[in-house]
């Protein structure tokens, strides 16, 4: 980077808030998929709307990439830094500006912890719905970007969900105001457009949130299941009654017996599968709902069957689901986080077909998963220092996508593309579908320098036009 | 419209489906919003995507202008017809392809009728929740291009809420398919983007719908007041108990009357404002929130209360408000329909601001809407036959849309810009967020050939650049 740019990134944040030591650089190459590593030029941590204004229009000015990050907890190498790039991280942006009970709305910078959110909320019986299982850790600003999920999402939507506006920043350096406070919008959608735009079209500054009352009561049953079909079936069984649940996770063997061994919440070790449901509202309804939904649970074929009695025993029961990846990873010196979403009904089959690719690629896999909402998620286990085995994890993994593809589903649920699913794109969209991403993505940054190469592949016959180019230059001919 | 095109749009659709002549084109002239009229070269009614993907190659190929028209039941001149240019009728477009009762999903032609998917449904013990006032008439594909709400939509969502994916051809005539049966999405989310987008960035030419199981009991309250305020406070007192009706409306004092006479619902007439609430679920819920609820509305001042003890009694109570308009209609020789959005705690000064001002302009007002989610429906009345009431009209409509934006909300709910509200735009936004628009509708329609001129005005600093531009050109300055 040319010195009179770095002056300037100094002279916009001041030089406290550059950080450019190769050490502590580090801590910035890479997010929560640490199998891909890059260094940043610098990472710069501006704190205001203004500030950031600044450094993209001299980046645009310059040309220089641009990575927002927040905490850096995503899982699909969507915050890899551009070599040559800078990373323009979001952490000091980390003030809740303002709640307001009556409207049930918060006004957050996006470095506020999800978590967070809540805490504060809480002294006016209000709460944050989505909840990430990195909800402890991961920002707001990152739930934005990645349209984030989690355990409550199937009665509470995603992100896109429970957010009302943005002010976003654009490759330009201007500044934008989306969405409204009220129900619909004149114009178009962005606020839907930029939640889950992976830091691609702008870089959100500030989130208002929705916030809910914090229900009179929760109670969840822990149920296991001989087979993974029964508890499919099951989850079928509740939603088509009508029956909502707060939450509706499954879980199948390594996964209950590694969450046991690490959590001791009381899961039935020796079960094939294990659903967890959970049930909030008033208290009237939610006891309503239990008895229904034992019912259910008992004629699917459950084979244990358990109620929170209070609230220190629900917490318990979530914490073998909330802590299933640390402690499936103890399992195993590595394993890969897969996130696919399938229609709901076909949970059982694909499944199935993820236990026959584990038995044909010798790779043992653990499945922890929102069923009610068909995003599953699952873990393959493997070790990073066999030979060939991190190319056959992928492989395996790249499997399990076209299966949810091929199931009328889709390669990502929560965890975004990134860069690590983007050849998984070509599975899911057509040429003309990946064009029209292309020219929007141009519409908002037609230099292309926010997080560039990420999420959206060339489409193949510009690929294919690209190499046929090459060819003629170097004098070849394309067809023999 | 050269010969050449007409021959071949006519190779496309066959000639009996292509209207030229005049007395026919003139039912193509406007859409619901009847005070702007134009008429098109021809209309063309093509029945497959095929036919469109054609027919928009060939417009395309000849820079042809085309307005796409469901029912033309739109309020905001949004079908308006473009001079010489064509009208794309999705009038054949009128199937259910498929309704699936498991996956509670029916994917339809955008010509079906909103009432029609609920109808075809009720089989299944299924149905479609957005329900616009004219559900009879509207059609499916117009509901996506407006992104169209109604009645039920506080609980239900709007339309983009109640879809999860759209067939769409592109201006150039290439098929996309936009949104997914999974919950969340692999790149941008062009389903939120393409609803409510009024038929700039592509033709919808298949819908996906949601459809949910028909509520065990349904009932609902009438609740008369004697001020506005009183009504309005009732509606944030219900809604902060954390009861969301399945219906919140209300109606002030001449919607009352109107809608009494009209439909003999049992409305009391001598009321200042109505309250219509419906509560909907298992009958165990709803009666509990019955009794919440009618406390509710006893303690914020009700005068009259009424429940409705069966469905015929329901039907007849929401009779009143869904005839409203046209009983409003019997009031005057004219009335002006328009649709702004407010926070709902903003109900009661902006009611009283509405009644200012007609006041101020002469002109009754009649304000019949949904106020659970704040989306206001204030009916003008005036008489096209005096000179000077419509501009008169218009202003008093315009600024009804100022006070709705200073009190923190929006120039419309469901009805859309078109071409009504194009100069309300630049009370809402920003030069730099209109001209991201722009740049959004070009990365569809580069040249501008979907429904121009309708829903974003060009930013002001264009148009001063334009003046600038002719003044130099003529050989003035704008200096001086």
């Amino acid at each position: 980077m040319e010195a009179e740019v770095f002056d300037a990134l100094e002279r916009i944040v001041g030089s406290e808030h550059i950080i450019v030591d190769k050490e502590t650089l580090h801590s910035y190459e890479c997010d929560g998929l640490s199998v891909y590593c890059s260094l940043p030029t610098c990472v710069v941590l501006p704190a205001s709307t203004e500030e950031v204004m600044a450094i993209m229009a001299l980046c645009h000015q310059h040309a220089i990439a641009v990575v927002a990050r927040g905490a850096g907890t995503g899982l699909s190498a969507g915050a890899l830094p551009i070599e040559g790039g800078i990373v323009l991280s979001l952490a000091r942006f980390n003030r809740i500006l303002n709640i307001h009970k009556e409207s049930g709305l918060a006004v957050v910078q996006p470095g506020v912890r999800n978590l967070a959110i809540s805490e504060s909320a809480s002294d006016c019986g209000l709460y944050y719905a989505p909840d990430p299982s990195s909800q402890i850790a991961c920002s707001i600003g990152g739930n934005v970007a990645e349209n984030a999920g989690g355990v409550h999402c199937l009665k509470y939507g995603l992100t896109v969900h429970n957010i009302v506006s943005l002010v976003v920043v654009t490759a330009q350096g201007e500044r934008l105001s989306v969405g409204d406070k009220s129900a619909d919008i004149a114009g178009f959608d962005f606020l839907a457009l930029l939640t889950g735009s992976e830091g691609m079209l702008a870089i959100v500054t500030e989130i208002t949130v929705k916030l809910l009352p914090v229900p009179e009561l929760a109670r969840v049953i822990v149920a296991g299941f001989d087979t993974v079909e029964n508890a499919a079936n099951a989850v079928n069984d509740i939603i088509s009654q009508g029956i909502i649940p707060a939450g509706l996770e499954m879980m199948d063997s390594y996964a209950i017996q590694a969450a046991e061994d690490f959590a001791h919440a009381g899961y039935p070790k020796e079960a094939q599968a294990l659903l967890l449901c959970e049930l909030d509202g008033n208290a009237d309804d939610v006891n309503h709902q239990l008895t229904i939904t034992q019912s259910i649970l008992d004629k699917a074929g459950a084979t244990s069957l358990r109620v929170s009695s209070n609230d220190a025993e629900r917490a318990l029961m979530w914490k073998g689901r909330k802590s299933a990846f640390p402690a499936v990873g103890r399992l195993s010196p590595d394993y890969y986080c897969m996130d696919g979403t399938i229609p709901r009904r076909q949970l059982a089959p694909v499944l199935a077909e993820t236990h026959r690719l584990s038995e044909y690629f010798g790779l043992r896999v653990a499945n922890v998963f929102h069923a009610g909402d068909g995003n599953l998620h699952p873990l393959i286990l493997f070790d990073a220092n066999v030979p060939g085995e991190l190319e056959k994890t992928e492989a395996f993994g790249a499997e399990i996508l076209r299966v949810c593809v091929e199931a009328g589903g889709c390669i990502t649920g929560e965890h975004g593309v990134g860069l690590e699913k983007i050849e998984q794109m070509y599975h899911q969209f057509t040429d003309a579908e990946l064009t029209q991403f292309h020219r929007v993505k141009a519409a908002f940054d037609p230099d292309s320098l926010l997080n560039p190469g990420k999420g959206i592949p060339t489409p193949k016959h510009c690929q294919e036009h690209t190499v046929m180019e090459n060819q003629q230059l170097a004098g070849g001919n394309p067809n023999g």
